[in-house]
């Protein structure tokens, strides 16, 4: 049954080859001082950054840069970040890049207008800002976070081993979003899967919970179908536009608050991925295939009627003869078909993960409920050392 | 292949069966003059009209009332609804009823202030508003238009026959709107089923078109299985509370822009339904499914591909040793049948619509294109012809 819920997202969108010219209409909103964040300068090849800038500078903005921010962004950069926009007196935080960027400018936003250690009070206390916060606007380079429509941020902690992420409401939400597919176009192959699998991850956390048949799980569906088949087109033909940009437009909804909508979740594949992040700083979305078949395959048998719809509804496995359990695992054994022809880390040894983390990965591995069935810390230990 | 385009909607929604509630939340954040607009009073038997004015005291509001709008609100009613909000210098329009108070409520707030005549501006004319908006909010009753989150309004003027549509922009959507499945539970069977096939048809208007396989078109899927699974049980079973939440929901999410994004589209169903409402007042949902059938069958050469893609996915209609066209016709003849079931009028006769009117009828039709094939006043008249 559709829970009790209410929705609100109002990022407004810029979809397509020409969207980055509507940075023109976005900008006289806010005021002068605009801190630019970006990561390790890849837009600097791909001729974003100069288009960026010329399109700032014709409207008159005053400019400050805050680069280097890295994939997992740290609590550190992030204690940076929030000097600089204080220093600035920044009116528009302008992410240029992928989810970590998106991210961190979320975690700045947040973070300006109080005194508070931004790592303590969001990511160890889990407040919510009571200060202004301030507006933040992104360009997005690759598709995967869903963090260009949400109001989620994912800080990672190197001194106590914690990547943390908090689900802030929607006035956090980025103010505008400028997706240009063709901004992915020379993203590395290994980042765009990395993307690909997360945003079919995203899908997945919200999919698998419940007994009931809403919306919600329709939508679900629909998602996973277009991502797949996209997928496959991209890793052979990367510049294919329309496959890059159903994935990005599918990578948006799956992470926007929509699918959730009536659901409980427990995001535990993100919470066992966020862990084994923590300990080996590896791509996000690597982290959450390396986990997920092992994850799944322990729960199956406490959302069997899910995992059977699964199989038959997204991976049209045929139903005759076979009983629910068969049918439920032929699912994911086509899921995992699936992972390894995109080419997706199936083992956290291969993100350089070793048996002598294990330990550590579970203590920093935060249990949640909603889903099919809470995890005991051993059922975590077994699970991570399944993924190993 | 995806189009350009952009995506905003920041109507926040409060959904379930004590959403009613947050209109406390809602209300501080608006003057003290509100203007209640309902329809024939079914609110007042229900007990909504009374929980209604209840918070609005509560909140200490100064209440004006705008009753009486009919389910095809007039250009004169129109007229009215402008002089109430006016001499109340109304700060908030509250729509407590379906599809139609919300248009109507649209229709007023773009209205207000300006001196030029409401159906002419908007509805003759489609001009843009340039003058203060007042703001919307709805208490939604009957599930259908999708009007509770979304920039469109339909005006009927009987002087001329016309029923005509206006799509405003995202400044025109509702601030909030409340949706309590259960205030849908005491509305007539034929409502209740008018606004299923209404839900339905817009789904359709937005897949029907383009010949590539987006987002869009998986996410249409979805809300379709949805909507037939939940009105096979809602016809026998109009309390149950699952369905009617998940018809509520999927009504929502058919015409709040998300499914239209990238697609080109011609509503042409829309166009003949709402030209034959000029002439016979009938139920909005019933002078779709009048016309469907008819259109449908015209256009499939056009689209077979697609009426194809329909069959099998929406109607699970079994594709072994059959023609690409038997198919596609054996989804329609699906459709048909669930038409029949649920209980949608087939003809215009049934609406009251008789040969004479036929010139008439074409005459007001609104040829669009973008779909697969823009009619010509030939194809008008012969489908309007069979749908008699």
């Amino acid at each position: 049954m559709l829970g009790n819920f209410s929705y609100k997202n109002a990022t407004k969108l810029y979809f397509g080859d020409d969207s980055l010219k509507y940075l023109n209409d976005e900008l006289p909103k806010y005021g002068k001082n605009v801190v630019l964040i970006y990561g390790g300068g890849s837009i600097k090849k791909n001729g974003v950054y100069d288009a960026v800038i010329s399109i700032l500078k014709a409207n008159g903005k005053n400019v400050v840069e805050d680069a280097g921010v890295m994939p997992n962004p740290t609590a550190d950069k992030l204690r940076e970040g929030v000097k600089i926009a204080k220093a600035h007196n920044a009116d528009l935080l302008l992410a240029v890049g992928g989810g970590s960027c998106c991210d961190y400018a979320k975690a700045v936003s947040v973070s300006v207008n109080t005194d508070e250690d931004p790592w303590e009070k969001y990511f160890v206390k889990f407040d919510e800002p009571t200060c202004e916060i301030v507006p933040v606007g992104c360009i997005l380079t690759m598709a995967g976070t869903g963090s260009e429509m949400n109001g989620g941020s994912v800080i990672t902690n190197h001194d106590t081993h914690q990547k943390i992420g908090h689900v802030f409401g929607e006035e956090v939400m980025p103010k505008f979003s400028i997706l240009n597919p063709k901004f992915t176009f020379s993203l590395p192959k290994r980042q765009m899967v990395a993307g690909i699998y997360d945003v079919f991850n995203h899908i997945c956390e919200q999919y698998f919970s419940g007994t009931d048949d809403n919306v919600s799980d329709y939508l679900a569906e629909a998602l996973m179908k277009s991502v797949i088949k996209n997928s496959l087109v991209a890793i052979d033909d990367p510049e294919n536009y329309e496959a890059r940009s159903n994935i990005m437009w599918a990578a948006t909804w799956a992470l926007n608050t929509l699918i959730s909508r009536g659901k409980t979740t427990d995001w535990m594949v993100h919470m066992l991925g966020q862990a084994a992040g923590g300990y080996t700083d590896a791509t996000h979305g690597m982290t959450l295939s390396a986990v997920s078949l092992p994850y799944y395959r322990h729960i199956l048998p406490y959302g069997l009627s899910k995992f059977r719809r699964f199989a038959v509804e997204v991976w049209g496995v045929a139903e005759n003869g076979k009983t629910d359990t068969e049918i439920a695992e032929e699912g994911l054994a086509e899921m995992e078909k699936w992972m390894r022809k995109i080419g997706v880390a199936l083992t956290l040894s291969e993100l350089g993960a070793t048996k002598d983390m294990i330990e550590g990965i579970a203590d920093a591995t935060i249990i949640l409920d909603g889903g099919y069935k809470t995890l005991n810390r051993d059922e975590v230990v077994r699970i991570l050392s399944e993924s190993l």
